[in-house]
Formats: structure tokens, sequence, C-alpha cells
């Protein structure tokens, strides 16, 4: 009998239009001639091996024409990662499971983990060796509890599974908001001013997942963002900043494979929040780091207890990776700007770098002082002039010119830069003063209006916290470009206005 | 503006053949008229209705012809459980997830759970509405900690989760084991015994998953055995017993999914076994239960004292909940009777039950030892007769009869009784005396060589602990029917047989 002959036939690979997600998906037919998929009732994971090349995957079975009896199905991902031509032919088995699961199971059952088996856990997830469920087990088994040693041990493994950034300058500053805000779109106005004094900022931002934009949204409309690394070290160096999307860069790859199972499981724990930016922070090359902590009641943080612990262990992990970490919490009651959504926020930046007189003061104070948080790092600026310095660039055009800069050093953007034509007022239902904006509503409805898909899309703040409203008059304006989104927004602001307006009466 | 007329179309049904499992898994067009994919960046659940019909389901996406920009396509799990003819009309929109969703992050922050919450979570589960990822979040929570309080809660919400089975009668035993031995299949022993005396035995038992053989597998050997309740009860009324699979009765639904979630991550703690088991219990309306837990180097419990733990938990939910229930720990150190895998386990059985006397003696004496506790309960018997009756019962035939009766009651078994033409003998690479057997391997090489899915692959043990083997004696025997597993399963053996053998020089 020879061994040969009897090996099952290997499979030949078929690419089936299957968008899965960050999760490898296979098709076999159910009379496949490589395996009886009997044999994989209780596991549904199989690897395929081709050459020197492996990949783990969940199977997903089919008795009809999807696949052949002698063929494999590679859904997109699958595909795209196995790096092999259709027709190849692939050998399939019962997958051996990642030994790092060992670990998660021990921190399932209560045991803290060893630098290395995090290191083992986090090279897995990065290279997709993981099932969605089994990331989930890590994230909820680190969500009881981690210890200071796990927090660093991750930050550290994440930021070495990716790109990692080399700037040959002794300052590198970075700033980070925790995110949660309308608006606040400040980086766009503090890049420049930095980068126009000067210091170096190359500045990564994240697309929206569940808001209505995130900064490279934004930024997006006004200039390319999906940079490679080369192209990003080309922009900062002839600009000192640039304003990018991180994705494209490949900083920290594992936390957004982390991300995207935390968010639909809505987890959001503060080791897990300060490993995922530190990660970045450590990959990105920063020396100096600036965390905005935004605190309110619809804010992630609602008290300064909160912030306080977070703020120290931001700052236990800077220094124990010799990054000089500041964190300053900041009022995080209201939108800052008043747009929400990429086209008018983008307005709202590119007015307060023009000195525009309409321009939002709150967006411009917020942007000053944060830039002169980081201007303050420079060793030749004069103790407690930073402020100063910020103004002076701001106001003398210098920052609206070095953003010109960078914009062409990335490249014109190719998104619409239309304000969604569908339009209507949200109107106050009495007189009286706005006493509360709650930010996850405004987020919510301008994301329901189709931002940031529709760039145009979004929300204009009209009034703010103190002001006075009149029965009638409009607290915020809806634009969309989709009429059913259009629709569901009205709906939505109709149902709940998220303004809070105290009347006469309620005094 | 007509909210009708602007609202998206509803999209056809259209039957995707993608076996996906547990999970309802939805495929939409990337160009879809029904909604725009990009809203769901971020989340990938969505929820149809049709009628009063409502399902949440997983989205994939697909840029070609497997589905029209007019059709949802839904896999095998979410048709048949969302019961719509193809072509029928479908609305679609981001899920809203459910909200016992909000207790799972509470039980992850580190909170204890309520019963109303807990029986929330376990309604949702078994309506298919948490993803498996979600399914994970809970388990994996629950893992780390679950107060006694959440333990009855559990088994309870999940006992009501399905059929729940009454029986008109003062006394229902029942019998369970713990698992992970090879071969044990003392219920097929068992319920003919105790049936033969008259106590109401309705035994419901579970197909394997990762192991050789469950009791449902072997019985499926002689009788037919996926019943629904009604055939159930007809069998039950007739013989006073029965030996079906308690898949198709629907008992615990939720238990069985929760444990196809927790069998690929391998979690296994004993509050959850407990609250599995006692579920089940529950459900059966079972009044009297016997729970046999083997301790051995390579069983599920390594220790007495482990045993004891977990005797405790079991008889504090049955006090709880009213069943009386007797825990006995058993001798786990090796298989049980000779056969591993369906139609070698069978052959076992029917050579106790007819008292042939080659019949395996360590089946017929631990059968024999639970059915007398069994017997024991029933208050006609004289305290301490049980195993006496039992022998009787034994020995007379009546069990054999009884048996038949209950095999004639089901129905026959349409499987193939043929054992694996394939057969290779494992020999013995010394003269010595067995020390130990490694019962998880053996579990594994009968796994391998195609138990279950082929009833007569396995192995057939012929060397125990304390026989004595010389050099080129035979162990074990593996019987496959398809070569390629065959080949699989003996070089598995030779890479470790699992035996220990102590020569003469070992002494």
């Amino acid at each position: 009998m020879n061994a040969k002959n009897s090996q099952r036939p290997r499979l030949k690979i078929r690419r089936v239009n299957l968008d899965t997600g960050r999760e490898n998906v296979v098709v076999m037919s159910r009379r496949s001639l490589a395996l009886r998929p009997d044999v994989f009732r209780g596991f549904s994971r199989v690897e395929l091996q081709c050459g020197d090349k492996e990949l783990l995957a969940t199977l997903l079975l089919t008795d009809d024409g999807m696949v052949g009896t002698d063929e494999l199905g590679l859904s997109e991902p699958a595909f795209r990662r196995f790096g092999q031509p259709v027709g190849a032919l692939v050998a399939v088995k019962p997958a051996t499971p990642p030994e790092s699961l060992d670990a998660v199971r021990a921190k399932i059952q209560g045991h803290s983990l060893q630098p290395a088996e995090i290191g083992a856990i986090i090279d897995d997830i990065s290279h997709y060796r993981y099932s969605d469920m089994e990331i989930a087990a890590f994230l909820i088994s680190s969500a009881s509890f981690m210890t200071s040693g796990e927090l660093l041990a991750l930050a550290r493994a994440m930021a070495e599974a990716g790109t990692q950034l080399k700037w040959d300058r002794p300052i590198v500053v970075d700033k980070h908001c925790i995110g949660g805000i309308p608006g606040n779109r400040t980086s766009m106005v503090v890049v420049p001013i930095v980068a126009a004094h000067g210091l170096t900022i190359p500045k990564t931002s994240s697309r929206a997942i569940t808001s209505p934009a995130g900064t490279a949204d934004t930024m997006e409309v006004l200039a390319r963002v999906d940079l490679g690394v080369d192209e990003m070290r080309e922009v900062v160096n002839a600009c000192h900043g640039c304003l990018v999307w991180g994705g494209h860069v490949n900083l920290s790859p594992a936390d957004d494979i982390l991300i995207s199972v935390e968010r639909p499981l809505s987890l959001d724990t503060r080791e897990q929040m300060v490993a995922s930016i530190m990660s970045k922070k450590l990959a990105a090359g920063s020396t100096h780091l600036l965390i905005d902590l935004p605190v309110g009641p619809s804010a992630k943080l609602t008290t300064a207890m909160e912030a306080m612990r977070l703020r120290k262990l931001f700052e236990f992990v800077g220094d124990h990776f010799g990054i000089a970490v500041e964190v300053i919490t900041t009022d995080g009651r209201q939108p800052i700007g008043n747009g929400i959504g990429p086209v008018l926020e983008a307005h709202d930046v590119m007015a307060v770098l023009s000195n525009d007189p309409a321009a939002p003061k709150d967006l411009r104070e917020k942007s000053l002082r944060l830039a002169a948080h980081l201007l303050d790092y420079d060793p030749e600026l004069r103790g407690g002039k930073g402020y100063q310095r910020a103004r002076e660039l701001l106001e003398s055009g210098a920052a609206l010119r070095q953003m010109q800069k960078i914009i062409d050093a990335q490249g014109p953007s190719s998104c619409s830069t239309d304000l969604g034509p569908l339009t209507v007022d949200i109107v106050s239902e009495r007189d009286g003063v706005v006493e509360g904006i709650d930010c996850l509503r405004l987020n919510r409805l301008a994301r329901t209006a189709g931002a940031p898909i529709d760039k145009g899309a979004g929300i204009k703040v009209l009034k703010k916290i103190g002001d006075r409203v009149e029965q009638g008059e409009p607290l915020y304006r809806i634009y969309a470009v989709d009429m059913a989104e259009f629709e569901l927004a009205l709906a939505g602001a109709k149902d709940g206005s998220g303004y809070a307006i105290a009347g006469e009466t309620d005094r």
C-alpha cells in the first residue's frame, strides 16, 4: 500500500466573491474529494497548505455548485492573504489551533500572562490565525482584569506587530484625543501650527468606525490620506508634519483587529484603550505625546475621577517606554466647532486656519491650547511662551500656509466636497437657554444622516450651551445626500433632539 | 415628499446553499438596492423583517452574481429559521443588538447578574439572536466566576428554553456521566435493567462532538434514536425506558448552542458543566439522578478533591430544584469495556446483556453498580437489595428482553452495523505489564480512524491495566472504513500508542 496513492487529493483554489471582513473563510462542497466534511463536526477551522504558504480559515459547507467537489472556495480576505492563484492546488486538513490559545485559556481561568505569552497571542492575531471567537475570548478575558505587566506587554507586542517608524530627530511630538466628542477636529489645526513652528509632528489618524467622522475622514475632504510609509516620510521631511490615515501605514495592525471585535461587543476598558493608543504612538516613534481627555455627561469620561485614573495609566505606560506623556482634561460637555461630519468639519478647520471671524471660537481656542502644550516641548522656546507662539503662527497665516503645503504634499483628494443637498432645521420647542447637548445623540444622528460615507452629510450645530433660544429657532441643521437616510435622521431628531432647553418656568 | 416612496425597496429572499452552522448569515450585494453596505462598516449584524417574522443575522457582502442587487441571500440555517419562501419580500436594516447584551457587558465588568438578566440572555441565545462572538462573550465572562445564584438561574433558564417533559409518576430516574472515558456505555446496560424492574428511566443522550462516540451514536447502531417528544413518550409508556438522542427532543437547546461555542474554545468550567447537565435533567423531568464522575490521570477529573468539589455543586443545584442527586466517583484510569466507537461499543453492550462469558467484565460490573443505585430508589425494594435485583434482571435475561423491546419500540436503525474492513493491530514494543492507558489518546485515535461518522470505525482494546504483555503482542486493534483516515490513525498510534508498559528493568 502506497501512502502517496491513498492521500486525499488536493483541491483547486477557487475565488468566492464573499467579503467576510477580517475573518478568513473557505467554502467546501459537502461531497468534497479532499475531506469528509463530517470530520469537522465540532470544529470548523481548517488549515490550507500550498508549498510553504499556510492559512487558517473558518469552514463553511455547501451542497450545490458554488464550489465543485475538487475545489476549495476562498473568500476575498482568505484569497488575498493566501496569495496563491486561482486553480493552484491546496491541501486541506483540520486546523491545529494556535498554541497561544493555551495562554488565552489560562487568562480566562484567572492567571496573568507573561510578556512572551502576550507576544505570541498578538503575533497570531495579527497574522489572522485566530477566529473572531478566539479574538473575543482574549479580549473578554482581559477585560475583567489586566495587570500592569500585561498592559505593558500588550502595548509593546501590538507596536511590534506592524510598521515601526523611526525618525532621526530628538523630538517627535504627537497628540491624541480619546474621542467621543462631535466635531473636535483640533488635530487639523494643531498639526499645521506645530509644523509651521518646525517641530516634527507625523500625525496618523483613524477613520470613523461608529462615529460620523474620524480625523482621517475629514482630512480626506482636503487631501489624499491613504499614504504609504515612504510617502508619509516624504511629506514629513518636506513639511515637518502630515495628517494621514494610520490604517494604510499599518501601525499596530493587531490593534485594528482587536478594535473590530471590541466595537460590535461595545467593549471599552481603560487598559485596552491605553494599550491600543500607546501601541500606535510607540510604533509611530513619538517622543512627546499630549493626550486630550474630554470630560462631560455624554463623553466617554463623565467624572474628573475617571479622567485621573486614566491619566495615571497613560503616564505609567509612557514612563515605561520613555515617551514624555502629558495628559490634559478638556470640556467635553458639547460638540467642539459647529460641524459634525467630514465636509462640515473641514469647513470649520479652514475657517479657523484662515482667521475667519465667523470661525468657531471653541475649536480655535482648544486647538491653540493644545498646540501651546506641544510647542512648549521645543527647548528653544522660552518657558510658557507656547500659547503666544501658537497664536502668532495662526494669526500670521503661517499655519494656513503650512496646511496648504501639507495638502499639496499629500496630494489632491478625490472625494466630493459638496455639502448634502437635503437639509432640514431642527428647532427649539420652547423659549429658554441651552442647558445641555447630548454628544452621543448628535453623533448618532449625524451618522444616520449618512456621515462619514457621504462626506457632505452631517449636522451643523447652531446653538451651544448657554445660548438663549426662542421657540421655533433652529438648534442645528441636518445635511444628507440619501433620501432614506435623511428621513431616518429627521425622524430620529424629532424623537429626541439631543438638546436640553431650560425655560423660564424651570428657573 | 411621501415617506412610502422614499423607503428603501424590499429584497427578494434567495436561498444560498451555505451551511453556516449555528449562526444566521445573509449575503447581500455590495450594490444592493435596499441598503448601502457601507452603512454597516463597524457593524455586521442586520435585522430582517417579513410580516411579523424577524431574524437577526450576520452580513456578508459580495460583488458578483451570487445574489442580485434586488435579492438577499439566506444561508441554510437563516433560511430554515426565518421560515419564509424564496422570493418573499424582506426588509433589511442594521440590527439593534439584543438588550440582554447590556447584562453580558455588566458581567464582563465583574458584576453578578440577576435571574431575570440571565433569563433574557438565554432566551436571546436560544432564539439565535446572538452572534457567535456574543455567545463567546457571555461564556467567557461567566467562565472567570459565577455566583451560586447565577448558576441556579442559568440552569433554570436553560431548562425553560426548550421542551419540558412532565411524567405522571412519582419517581423518574436518570443517570449521567460527565464523559471523557472511552467505551463506558453503561447507560445502554443500566436502562434495560432499570426499565425491566419497572422504574421509569426516559434516557436522553448526546451525540459525540469531539469524542469517537456518544451514547446516542452507539444506540443508533441498534435502533432509531431521533425520536420526537411524542414518540419518546410512547416508548417510555410501553417500556418504562428509552435511549434516544436528546438533540431531537429539544431539551435545553440553549445548552447545545453554548456547547457548540465552548468546544472550539476548549472552555470547560465546573459551573457551566453543572448548569448544562442539570438544565437537561430539569427539562427531562427527572426526580432522582445518579451522576458518574470518573477520576483518573487522563480523565476530566484527575483528583478526588476535584471530584468532591464537583459533587457538592451537583448536590447544591439538585437540592435547590428538588431533584434527589446522588454523585459517585468511579475508576476513570482506563477505557470501560473493550470497544471504542459505535459498532464496537454496541457489541460490548449486547454481550453484557446476553450474559456472554466473553463480555467485558468492567462494563458489566460498573453497569450493575450504577443500576443498583437507581433500583434502590424504588420504595418497594428492600434497602440494600438493589445490586442483587440488578444482577437477577441481567442474569435472567429480563434486561436483554427489555432492551429488545425498547429497540423494537424505537424502530429499526438505518445505519450500517458492519465493522470497518481495514484493521491493524498495535503491538507492545516490550515485555512487561500495562501500567497506564491514556484515555485522551485512545479517544483521539478512534476519532481519527473515523468514529463516529463511520459507525464501524474505532478501536478494540485487547489489554487493560495490570495485564501482562509480551513484545509484539497486540495491545489494541484499529478498525477503519476510509483508507486515508486509517493511515492517519495508524501513524498516530505509531507516534504514541497511549499505553505505558512497565518492563522487568523498571521494577
